[in-house]
């Protein structure tokens, strides 16, 4: 199985902005859906703990993030019913599948960050011809 | 190397929003970057070029895209004297590593959109009990 196979076989692809792995594409690959589902790796989270774990994410768009992946089915969403509720977040089978890719283009990342860096202040320094 | 150490080590990683690697994560997963990428997998394209591959996207959207990921070093740009002027880009060495972990993840997400497609009816059907 290949790329061209794949992604870019003609027909509808990721490239055709109505093909349905298009939308999956922008689901998995939004800001704050990558990061969630990197931090429900370790088991599963709860709303709050989802929130304190992810710098930055604002409770609407966590909301909105979990609502989104929960109902594509990459999320279990669990409510005990304590009082008062407690509501958990944990990957399925289709989700743990989905973070290994994402948790192996993170790694990648994480080790080409200061290339990127250096690439970026290059880029930035107008003493140095521009990048070609 | 583990997730553990590259992505949950304590210090920055890229659930702090002011990680390097946190940056570089939004750039290349950013909603047109991800298939500015995986077009240019082919080979080097035109502006234009890119613009008619990748449906949907504006041309301000696919300028501004281009200009991060060329800051990045992740693409070169190349432009050639013609009358006028010809400019085309190209995956650098570094770019074509993030795309071959772009790829396997769209190449994923091609296979199991359908289960996707089908998780996302059940969970829109009132008869059926919510997804939980």
């Amino acid at each position: 199985m290949t790329v061209g196979d794949q992604v870019e076989a003609k027909g509808r692809d990721v490239f055709d902005s109505d093909c349905p792995a298009r939308e999956v594409l922008n689901h998995i690959t939004s800001r704050w859906a990558v990061l969630v589902l990197l931090a429900l790796r370790g088991g599963p989270l709860r709303f709050h703990q989802l929130r304190d774990r992810i710098d930055g994410v604002s409770e609407k768009m966590l909301s909105q993030n979990l609502r989104v992946l929960t109902r594509d089915g990459l999320l279990d969403r669990t409510v005990t019913p304590t009082v008062p509720p407690s509501v958990s977040y944990d990957l399925t089978a289709i989700g743990r599948e989905g973070v290994a890719h994402l948790a192996e283009l993170t790694e990648w990342i994480t080790r080409v960050a200061p290339a990127v860096q250096a690439a970026q202040e290059r880029h930035d320094t107008p003493d140095t011809p521009p990048t070609r």
